[in-house]
């Protein structure tokens, strides 16, 4: 089970009430008024606990858990052992984060301000939010209602901030708009200056970055994860995007809704990327592409090109996925020889 | 127009007036009196607005534009519409950043230290200066005039910093001598231990790092970038160097003058870098290479091997320009087989 | 010698005294009795001064040094000018690491706790420990004795760290247990949530990551170094781990004992890793993979598959290294037909 050093575990629920909120069926046989105490992974879940399968890699973990409960599509149901009770679903993943949000909630924040934390009295903060110590809020900052401010992050003069927010300690955000319920991790810098020089043979000349930071509602951003403000128009992330740790997103950049970027991604400056895009790990786009919807990025490709939505591209320069596999199936029987 | 939220917008100014501030000559009929109010992108700006064209690819977006006046090369005059009023430059963008540098001039710190900030009685911190709340300055630090030190930004015992910095937020500087005009973005780390062990098979020992870190005049560093001091001798950033986001430099590594390092770069320790080379983003460097003047390395490229002076390569291991993007062509043939 | 702006120097020491504390013989008719005064490079080194020569790459600079002593192997020893001393070990980079340490010992903080602190009642902090500006510490977490905690650095509630820990500015730990001896640079962000999302075509769900970051005795972590922690068990980092700059270790992670990891590598989600295993910088692993014990990694590699114990492998996707060889001198044949 969770530390109770640092999680404090709420609950328990019968089966039945975990049954609606991962909305699951019961198992054949299964007894809704069980009551499950805790979440844990399958290794590690005893009688009164419930856990998920929903990676094959993990089966063998799967049939030897002792876990009272346990979230799996119907089709692996036959795998499990005979004392495990089964809620079935489609998207066992979908259930347990619903299930593990139940057994610990996000607490609301604790309104107050600490003494520490330099507030503008030109800064206006909405009713229900937590200023952690050593705060700084520039003039002309708004910030919604209930957002928990890390100890030592900078919030730049103007930036606005939604309900909700979630920001770490350490964070830097300046000429941000953002919306809500927006999850910001520690060391994270948004709003700084674009990389943008006019290239000389004696010196560079510094361009003047002159845009914005727009982050829809629902987007996460991992830890130290840079977002670079606009040279002229805005960089934007679309909603309900999530980005991993030490990711990059360079000047004009423009990201659509729900897209996930994995960590140490680049995207360079201007470069357009449509929705339900996929960005794998260490993945690298160049500058002014165009990325169409659904496109699927392996990790550590590095994009040279304009994509077509839909595609699924790997290798460096990356090309479509199958294309890519040839490739280094031939260069292994070469490399064999 | 920049969010005036964010920026506020000096001007108007005439054409001769842009004229001059750009290095530009008028074009055919152009009228020297005709005010104009601000810059903007070419599909953004209005009739009082100038704008400018610096990469073909948006050829369609010049033609189309609405702005009243565009810097341009002479070449590209003919496609422009019968309204705009030209400025013709061989250089647009470094006209254009001159022009956004007169109508948003990034303002002289207002003096004052803040009461939360913490800096030695035995620092010396020039005229002029502004240190922002929650900022840390040790013993023997000495800051040059005019500079600006953002909020919860720590400065060590003995740091050197030349007049009108802008150090940002959260930054840590140590062990550093640095020169004027050096511009270091929110998160970046410079002077901390390099990474220097003696392995061995039960442990590893740590080898003490007792060089320093110098930086040259009119340097930009990149947020949540990472320069690590000297093992013995120095870590190098020659003067004019402009480094990206998330960028890692080792100790000992020198870099010359008026280099341009994109984000995500990896230069490993000891290696010597020439004047004016150009580091495409995610280029990766082996430790103790030399690479000389001019050269340049696309995006991605992983270098192995010492690097002539001139010679532009790409690739991992990186070869010349050429041979890699034929073997590029040859692996694509093979896998379409 | 050291910059005495920033370092104090130890000793003198006599031959002698180096000689045991390198662990090192007296070269051919080298006098115990010389007195030695700093450590210092080969090319800058003087009459009274140690130096060391541990990469061929540099035997020129040891013929040339005008170093008064050198620790170096004896398999080298007839490369020296006659003027020199030498010390004679197997290890010179060990011997020097050592003497090192003793002209330039790291000195003991001085027990203080800054005024502009937070540090909760309800936090234990051992004797002896330096509390630095702006730091704040959360209810329940425990601090070892002689801990050094840098300006401006955030340690959550319950967070546990040893004895003779060294925390640098700027860091933020959380969920966090903690051996003693752990250093920790800039920037470090250690147990924030993992990227763990149940991704849906309109909507990604968050799922609770309800596991901690455990880290061994020993372990040094680099600047601006992202460690997640785990969503269910825990990401553990085995003692004596070195970590370079700008890493990321995902969630459920684990690394075994004495593990190298250089700068921008990333490790992806519940991947698990042996002993003494080398990854090069900008390496990239995939999720869900087992690495074994002693496994080396060429820097740059991309790692799609399990690895046995003792392999060296590189390229991506990552091969034996002698295949990777062969397949890269395959390629370089061709482009040049």
């Amino acid at each position: 089970m969770p530390d109770p050093r640092f999680f404090s575990v709420a609950g328990p629920f019968s089966l039945q009430e975990v049954a609606e909120i991962s909305r699951a069926e019961l198992g054949k046989g299964a007894d809704p008024e069980i009551v499950i105490s805790d979440v844990a992974p399958l290794d590690e879940a005893g009688p009164g606990e419930i856990s998920f399968l929903d990676n094959k890699l993990y089966l063998s973990l799967f049939t030897e858990s002792r876990a009272g409960v346990c979230l799996v599509d119907p089709g692996l149901a036959s795998k499990a052992s005979s004392h495990m009770t089964l809620l079935l679903t489609k998207e066992p993943c979908h259930g347990f984060a619903r299930v593990a949000d139940a057994f610990y909630p996000e607490p609301a924040p604790e309104p107050a301000t600490a003494p520490s934390a330099s507030v503008s009295d030109r800064a206006a903060i909405g009713e229900g939010c937590r200023i952690e110590p050593g705060v700084v809020i520039g003039a002309g900052a708004e910030i919604g209602r209930r957002c928990r401010i890390g100890a030592n992050t900078v919030i730049g003069g103007g930036v606005v901030l939604g309900d909700d927010c979630r920001i770490g300690p350490s964070v830097t955000l300046s000429y941000l708009i953002a919306g809500s319920r927006v999850i910001i991790h520690p060391g994270v810098r948004i709003g700084q200056d674009g990389f943008g020089f006019a290239l000389g043979e004696k010196q560079h000349i510094k361009v003047p970055q002159l845009g914005r930071v727009r982050i829809g509602d629902d987007v996460e951003i991992g830890a130290n994860t840079t977002i670079d403000r606009g040279a002229a128009s805005d960089t934007v992330i679309g909603g309900g995007c999530k980005i991993d740790n030490l990711v990059q997103i360079g000047h004009n950049v423009r990201l659509g809704r729900n897209c996930v970027v994995v960590s140490q991604v680049g995207i360079s400056g201007s470069t357009m990327i449509g929705d339900s895009v996929m960005l794998g790990g260490q993945v690298g786009l160049a500058g002014h592409l165009r990325i169409g919807d659904g496109v699927r990025i392996a990790a550590r490709g590095g994009v040279m090109r304009d994509i077509d939505a839909g595609t699924t591209v790997g290798g460096f320069p990356a090309v479509p996925m199958r294309e890519w596999l040839r490739g280094v199936a031939f260069i292994k029987r070469m490399s064999k020889r």
